[in-house]
């Protein structure tokens, strides 16, 4: 029997378009007959890397406020609630990230990872601080705080450090972002389609 | 009987996403029902003014590298023959939307900006030139030597000045930008569908 082809979804929690996809995803994946590899890394230090001090939506005005009322309408296509901006916006998602690694190999991490987001943008509640994480761990049945000091341990810090560098060896430069097997890389929520086509086997035109 | 709506499409002569853009947007216009205004504008100065001094896509080469990809893929995907880069990238368009903007009014707008488009992604041709200009004109049946002469007016290099405060003013990061009557910005050739749909009465889900 043919291995079934996995995509990687690799997620920032601050990243609207990363909502945006983490909402979609598992419907698409289920219907094109792709497994899902949920990939929680830390967009900032990338953007560092290019010399961004904070989310381009930020930096550029004109393209944060389209960014914004892009949202509206795509979250309402979507069929999703309104979409509510987190104050400050681009959140710090240091503990939630965290808590992802620590989550990486555990049935938790996509309800966890969920919730998150739908804190973020569908209540425009802060994810910054701990106590939001570990409320929201909490809300799993799990300790919260208990996970959130494994999660703050140097092997799991080392661990998302890896996952940076991993990221970055692979292309990536925004979020969210897809990896096929074969390493096909997909940018964006508007890419999620193609890329679950691209994971099926399918090719565009004649790239056949 | 009620008035067809309209959508205007802005776009860069030396953007790979105006291109696939200008490729699409006549069919599917057809089909929503929608007419379509050419907006031809120069990218350059925004950008410039965003402290870019070249096309984000050679700023940030892992974004660039992409992107290139990307337009393989969507090519393909279109049905347009394998996307070639001009060298260098992004190309110098001014003469070629000077030409444009003299052309604003006349009925061979839209044939010569995508023999440009064409020419400059489909065969990698420079388009940078006044020559290469000509050339294109001279193959619409027109006397290009005459038109980028004209083009070349004060009046019309005012024309195009204003042209670019006006996308400025109107709220315009990049190309291609796609506004409907009703002053809705969609941006990107990812948009249009949506910026179609919307221009033709269409809103998504409840949004209405």
């Amino acid at each position: 029997m043919a291995r079934q082809p996995t995509l990687e979804f690799w997620y920032e929690f601050a990243s609207t378009y990363s909502y945006l996809a983490a909402a979609r995803i598992e419907g698409l994946a289920a219907t094109a007959g792709v497994a899902v590899r949920w990939r929680p890394f830390l967009l900032g230090p990338i953007f560092a890397s290019q010399g961004w001090t904070s989310s381009p939506f930020n930096l550029y005005p004109a393209k944060g406020r389209n960014m914004w009322r892009d949202m509206e309408r795509e979250a309402a296509r979507c069929g999703l609630p309104p979409v509510r901006r987190p104050d400050p916006f681009p959140q710090n998602s240091l503990s939630a990230t965290r808590a992802a690694i620590l989550g990486q190999d555990q049935d938790w991490l996509v309800p966890f990872s969920k919730a998150v987001f739908e804190s973020c943008f569908a209540h425009g509640r802060s994810i910054a601080e701990p106590a939001a994480v570990v409320e929201i761990l909490n809300g799993l049945g799990l300790d919260g705080t208990q996970q959130l000091k494994a999660a703050a341990s140097e092997a799991n810090k080392t661990k998302l450090r890896v996952v940076g560098e991993e990221a970055r060896s692979r292309g990536i430069y925004g979020a969210p972002t897809f990896l096929t097997d074969d390493g096909e890389l997909f940018w964006g929520n508007d890419r999620l389609e193609q890329a679950l086509a691209w994971a099926a086997g399918e090719r565009p035109g004649d790239m056949r």
